[in-house]
């Protein structure tokens, strides 16, 4: 046998192996301990290494399997190091683990929420801040206050109509009165109907605006002016508060939707609401779920703002101490202590959730949902505001609830649609919202087709018994040696595992599955040597992390909870062949597949292919979108014209209903195998 | 000297009298006891008889005076038997008391009120209620509730844009499907702007309304659908109940503005709301009084239109006992015990009021309307709703509160223009509302000036030891017999007398200076020989009851009473002086005086002008209108088009502030006498 020199860039002498010796071996020789979290079963794309030099060191190397490799990874001469032998001689990056992780995960991870390009506050946001100046009043001029107010807000807008409440009416006098006639106005322009072509210039001298709220003064510039992005899932609110002047997402929230301890799914939910003051119980728990993100972030992006105001305050030389006392010109009383909250700089709020969820943040009655014919009581709800809602954040705010399509498709879908870019490509597409009612919308620019199925919450690490949401302590990924059963997992920030979120759950299922812990119908395979498989107080499961200093008690995966997920992702998988089926377009022609869902930051398509959730299609054609219902409801928020496209949206779907489709049963029944019972659709988990 | 025979119908013989006789001393003679209430001095009028037979027999009468009888009286022969004395035989009619009390009023009482000629609430109403029949939803038609009722909306009435409260939204799906898909939708058509050519029409494709009720089942034409027309005057509040169908008033109620506790005038109401929680007080004590008499008005009618349906149910053969029971094929449980109130069938709101009263009404700071410069905080306040201003009626229903002009020129003024028909004559007329802010105004079709001189609350029988509103057993005349100083007088109602309103202020007032009980400075004359004038509680004073059966204590004016009533005559006539030299027209050469008030139904032009509370005209130039601003608002609350006018009239009158006029303050020292420092401006007075 020949021998080969194999030069590590991360040690200084090269070692000396054998031809056909695996690269994990060589590394091993020389002393380097690279991460085979899969066993070596080439799984886990943990052990990319790089090949570097010339094609002549290339081709010393010769590699089993690059599945884990993207096409890029591959030309840049990575290789995994479980896979490929050694055939000559030859010089190896070992990169760091870290950049490891990052680089592999890029193309498969959320991307950071981008502003969208071109964002113009003065020509696509309906929120204005206006610094006025009032002529004073005199005994030659006995204008009323608020026709004083509307005059120079014309003169320096040119808006012709203004509107306000009872409310803010009682405010004006003494407001124009403290800022001694100056003041600064925050409007929300009215756009005109669906069309908004007239808000593509600025304020018209037709436009009719809504006075929000009206401070003394002329405030700072960069004084918080914010909306609020909502998405009420059924299983999880997401919140994120965004700077309405640069369109900047300040600040992100998330937690479970509180109404879930009335019910896991939108039918027990309704059912819920139905009975005595179960209306009103479920609106004030989506309220305090709501509610209470609203303050966080708010709490977190103001003790951000204060500091830059205390800079500025610094830099004016004033120190902080007499800066209570008011200007000497001035002889009202200081107004301080019953300052409003800093939610009150919360102006507008853009509301995505299915149509259920929207129902019952608004009390509007939701039986009608779950009886056939299965209508809403609303689809497109009109402008609400803030104090009607009992929203948390200025009362006058502009509270915009997006427009559903149907009973079991609602506003998160026409969101994520926007959100996704379905609706505005002609690539055929599918988008599917893997949350807890697992709708799916199939189409492209010229036509949208939707379904809906209840997969249950069980992806969003609820109906699981050691489900989490994606954040700290959430085991992301999990590998299984498919020789010692062993598991190595990864965890959302430095942190001691506490449960699994979505993404978690999905690797853990593919790789039980992949490695004989469970079979094809996701039965325990106990006669495995190993004692992480065990009978537990739900009948049997796999321990995933033993109980240890950071770990109170063993995180395991059930029995049950493996049921519930191949009913999740039989659903999903069910939803969208029927809706395929339905409208003649064979799922391998689908060009794209855009997925959201309140996932980790990292999803495993392979693994997602493995269990079947997705179908077995080029990995380059998943886009994994994180919260397309949110980041809808965020491009709605910031631009009349995008929350318009959503409208546009929803009055194109055509809606399937499952519910009069047999064919959807079937579909279910044999998706609930790994990954399917027609192993013909997943050639590449069949092939492996 | 010749004898007379003198024949007096209610008597078989005839009596015979010599020439020269007075009529009264002919009728003593003949047994019949005429009522000579003024003691014969030809003042009160209650004397009146008439000659009856050919112009041969007026001829045997001679009157030497006819000051109290109108030249129709004069023309059809009716003598005032104490000024009238016999020269020839005669024949003579003898009315029955009641029947000469109430011609004597008829052309000085305010007239009934009237529908406006034409209405058709099918053109002039911006109220509609539509009977709709919806398609109900299928598994082929899931079209949601709200897009289902808006589509047989358009289909049966054409508008093509509906707006709705949250609270509302809430109902609808419930309310269709009691209903079983037939409903009766209550709207508010949406005026756009003040130009209300469209509303000529009957509903426009265009036109968008705002959805006040749905209710289940197409109910009786007959059902109420009311709106109210409200006056919030600082003493007095007038509720007007109207049928909208018919434009019928209903009802009418009134009583104090239980603000008055907290101060008789705007200033110290003003002041009062300025402090501490007095804001809140003063809104909650107005809401009170027009609360109450919402639905005191309410109550009355709702009884009245029971009585009908019962009727019906009488006619149908229908017990009362079986009406309870649901129709056999409606599965659904009565609704029945939370019925809404009935004061929900008050589905609008027309208000007017001086700019104070609705500053307190809204709960909007009124503090500038009483500092330099006098301004408002609104003058034209924004549609509100029921809900918001808290007004017990449909909470949905549409709240329009009239314009103001300025701080001291309300929305009362307006609506008064309004219906006074000032605006829309060419003759120069002058409008006074003779109320607690004694506010005037001057103009015609062309041009409109206006200003307000606060007159206190003594005219609408506050402010005055024993006023009254002009309710039962309100003293509304008295006369006093100028030999015995004893008063007669006459009480609304079959009732004992209680206390004094407005007109009977006036007519005291008038009657104790002609007859010398007070000189023109207002003091008392001791000497004379009665002891009706006596030393009270508060200085002198006239007894005009003594307390008896009926009475429990005596009746009198005090000399307190009688400065209020001096200052308040003296405010008024002083601003209508300097209103007129302000712009240089001559009070003699003013057309029309249309007088606005809360006074009782009988109004003494002549004592008017004998205190100097009326300029000194022909009678027959003035018209008693009684409450202008609540007709006004009567006026507006049937047609857009009025209500259109109202809006006009605010934008045309021309203000002039007292204040910085120092000839209101002469004007008003000079009228501070009865009736004048200057007795050429009155000679009518002088020359009696």
């Amino acid at each position: 046998m020949t021998a080969h020199r194999v030069k590590f860039d991360v040690i200084a002498e090269p070692v000396q192996v054998v031809t056909g010796t695996l690269l994990t071996e060589a590394a091993h020789e020389a002393g380097i301990d690279i991460a085979q979290p899969c066993g070596g079963q080439g799984r886990c794309g943990r052990c990319a290494l790089q090949v570097v030099g010339g094609s002549e060191s290339r081709s010393s190397v010769r590699s089993r399997s690059t599945l884990r490799l993207s096409p890029e990874d591959v030309a840049q001469g990575y290789v995994l190091a479980c896979q490929a032998v050694v055939e000559g001689d030859v010089s190896i990056h070992v990169p760091p683990q870290e950049a490891l992780e990052r680089r592999l995960t890029t193309d498969r991870t959320v991307a950071e929420v981008q502003v969208p390009a071109g964002y113009d506050p003065a020509i696509d946001q309906t929120i204005r801040r206006v610094a006025l100046t009032l002529t004073p009043p005199s005994m030659d001029d006995q204008t009323d206050d608020w026709s004083r107010l509307q005059t120079a807000l014309r003169q320096e807008t040119g808006i012709g109509e203004l509107q306000v409440s009872l409310s803010l009416l009682r405010k004006i006098g003494p407001v124009l009165r403290e800022g001694e006639w100056e003041v600064t106005a925050v409007l929300n322009l009215e756009s005109r109907g669906q069309k908004v072509e007239g808000l593509q210039s600025p304020i018209s001298n037709l436009q009719s605006a809504k006075l929000i709220d009206l401070q003394p003064g002329h405030i700072p510039a960069d004084a918080p002016l914010w909306g609020a992005a909502i998405d009420i899932g059924t299983t999880t609110v997401s919140v994120w508060l965004v700077d309405l002047l640069t369109g900047e997402v300040v600040q992100q929230a998330a937690e479970y939707n509180r109404q879930i301890r009335r019910g896991e799914d939108v039918i027990s939910r309704i059912i819920f609401a139905s009975k005595n003051n179960g209306r009103e119980e479920m609106r004030r728990l989506v309220l305090e779920s709501i509610n209470g993100l609203l303050e966080r972030v708010v709490k977190r992006a103001s003790s951000e703002w204060r500091v830059v105001d205390d800079q500025q305050l610094a830099t004016n030389n004033q120190p902080p101490a007499t800066n209570n006392q008011p200007p000497a010109t001035n002889n009202q009383p200081p107004a301080t202590n019953n300052q409003p909250p800093a939610t009150n700089n919360i102006v507008k709020a853009t509301i995505a959730g299915n149509s259920t969820m929207m129902h019952l943040l608004l009390g509007i009655p939701a039986e009608s949902i779950r009886l056939s014919p299965f209508v809403t009581a609303v689809n497109h709800i009109p402008p609400l505001t803030a104090r009607e809602v009992e929203l948390a954040i200025h009362p006058e705010a502009a509270v915009d609830c997006l427009p559903g399509v149907a009973s079991y498709v609602g506003a998160d879908i026409t969101a994520g649609a926007l959100s996704s870019g379905l609706d505005d490509s002609e690539q055929v597409s599918l988008f599917m919202d893997i949350g807890t009612n697992g709708e799916t919308v199939l189409g492209s620019h010229d036509w949208l087709v939707t379904c809906a199925c209840s997969a249950g919450p069980a992806f969003e690490g609820a109906g699981v018994e050691h489900g989490m949401r994606a954040t700290r302590g959430a085991i992301e990924e999990v590998w299984i040696n498919s020789d010692t059963y062993e598991p190595t997992i990864r965890v959302i920030g430095d942190a001691a595992p506490k449960g699994f979120c979505g993404s978690g759950l999905i690797s853990l299922l593919a790789e039980m599955f992949v490695t004989g812990v469970i079979d094809k119908g996701g039965n325990f395979n106990t006669s495995l040597p190993t004692t992480r498989i065990r009978k537990g107080a739900h009948g049997l499961e796999y321990v995933v992390v033993w109980a240890n200093e950071g770990v109170n008690r063993d995180i395991a995966i059930t029995h049950v909870d493996v049921d519930n997920l191949l009913r999740a992702k039989a659903a999903i998988y069910a939803g969208f062949t029927v809706l395929a089926d339905a409208v003649g377009v064979p799922l391998e022609t689908v060009e794209r597949v855009l997925i959201g869902g309140a996932f980790g930051k990292y999803i495993n398509v392979e693994k997602a292919v493995e269990i079947g959730l997705l179908p077995d299609m080029p990995w380059e054609n998943f886009h994994f979108l994180g919260n397309t219902a949110v980041l809808g409801a965020y491009y709605a928020l910031l631009d009349e014209k995008q929350r318009a496209r959503i409208a546009d949206i929803a009055s194109r779907m055509t809606y399937i209903e499952l519910s009069a489709d047999n064919s959807f049963f079937e579909a279910f029944t044999s998706a609930l195998f790994l990954p399917h019972t027609d192993m013909s659709l997943f050639p590449s988990v069949a092939g492996s």
